[in-house]
């Protein structure tokens, strides 16, 4: 059964403002709850990685404010988007929880390490960069450059390598992101975009004040070999400067690794998060 | 069943040398073929590590030309050395295999990689560098310091960082190493130490002959986040020139890095072997 397609999308007030969420999949642990990237809607995760994660855990995914069927507006700011996943998540009664956080959703995952440490017990970064990354100073040429092309190339563009084979397990990806027929989430707004795009290029230009090296959590870094818009060796970084991550590279893969090789990935994440 | 500890040591002779290996687990796909570290011999492979591969897989380990309980002179260069290998891998009649190539190993795992492909399936390489890694020119001044250290603390000092959670696991692996009591493995001479000393300096400094990026078999590539020897960055590097391979990377852990994680590697290994 696909647990992640069939979930329905439910809603939950936060401060007055309606959360759009997902929960799903073995109840009983700790739930794993996802941090989505920059544009990206409930429907932008991979089935088979939440189906993956779904059959041990229970899983939870959620629009932040302004995005897609959440209402609100966008903050233009990781410190502010942390603060409102917070509030989303005490709302919903979770005393702990494991993050899988995917680029934009990883700088969250940082910042909520250092805000609310005793609110997590292990985390997935995927795709991210500590704060001052320098590739993130071109991440706005980047997406311009991105917006130009059709929606199906943008994706192949910014998630996958130039390569044949890259390009090919990026269609598939594209198309399992179609399996969920009904109750689709609303595409992110133009407003709700900028306020992630200003927000994510000073995650790379801001003065640092985080510190990863405090983060004692057990962290899963994962990366593939050509990100080019976080910058590939930024995950090896992250992962020296963290007391207690395990790094996982992928080859020919691009800020999309683990929509290129999704069952590792689950293969990966489920030993870090029942047996590390 | 303790497969490894109870598998005795056979004997070959090849080209008038008598080679001294133990061949077990389970038959009928391609064996994985261990290549051994300096100074180490058949008893220096972890049983946790070997007996997990072996319940899948057909395991060989080997003692190459002058090695513990193997005959001949260990010759003293990294090519050399492969040749050697070779040729007790064809006198056993094996026509494929996969590689695990510990350290020294790793080295002789590249060399023979662009020597003999067709004879390999797929590469793990734990705790090494590419040619030309710049850490190996401080080499034999760190054995040397090492070779002052009593046995056990010398163990720890190479392959486990100072920190006491690291030592804890390193003292639970040296006494892995202990398991098997009986038909054990002859200490290797000085005259190999020497010899493989003086390849492994030579790794480091003379000029680089393998172009990696050729390489283009699957390749697992295993580091600590603390190994001095080789320098862990180097298995990054060496991660990105290779077209085909995984990286993965244990937090407070030195050139032992699969001694301190020994499930974890065969989770990940099992999963490379099988999978990937």
């Amino acid at each position: 059964m696909d647990l992640f397609v069939s979930a329905p999308t439910q809603y939950i007030e936060v401060d007055g403002v309606s959360f759009a969420y997902r929960r799903f999949g073995k109840l009983g642990g700790v739930p794993v709850v996802g941090f989505q990237h920059f544009t990206g809607t409930l429907d932008n995760w991979d089935p088979i990685i939440m189906n993956g994660l779904a059959k041990q855990r229970e899983v939870i995914v959620f629009d932040n404010k302004g995005v897609g069927n959440s209402g609100g507006v966008t903050p233009d700011s990781v410190y502010a988007m942390t603060q409102d996943a917070i509030r989303f998540i005490e709302q919903l009664g979770i005393t702990q929880m494991d993050v899988l956080g995917f680029s934009l959703g990883g700088f969250i995952a940082q910042q909520l390490a250092v805000l609310r440490p005793a609110l997590i017990r292990k985390i997935m970064i995927v795709g991210a960069a500590p704060q001052g990354a320098k590739a993130l100073h071109s991440f706005p040429d980047l997406i311009q450059r991105a917006m130009q092309l059709a929606p199906a190339e943008r994706f192949l563009f910014i998630f996958f390598t130039p390569t044949e084979a890259s390009r090919e397990k990026g269609r598939a990806a594209l198309a399992r992101l179609q399996w969920r027929v009904e109750d689709r989430d609303k595409a992110t707004s133009d407003a709700a975009v900028m306020a992630q795009l200003k927000a994510i290029t000073a995650w790379g230009t801001d003065a640092v004040s985080i510190d990863v090296t405090r983060i004692k959590h057990p962290v899963l870094v994962v990366q593939g070999s050509n990100d080019d818009m976080m910058d590939s060796s930024s995950s090896y970084t992250l992962f020296q400067q963290l007391p207690n991550a395990l790094l996982s590279c992928y080859p020919d893969a691009a800020h999309g690794s683990f929509f290129q090789y999704p069952h590792l990935f689950v293969h990966e994440a489920l030993y870090f998060l029942d047996h590390y």
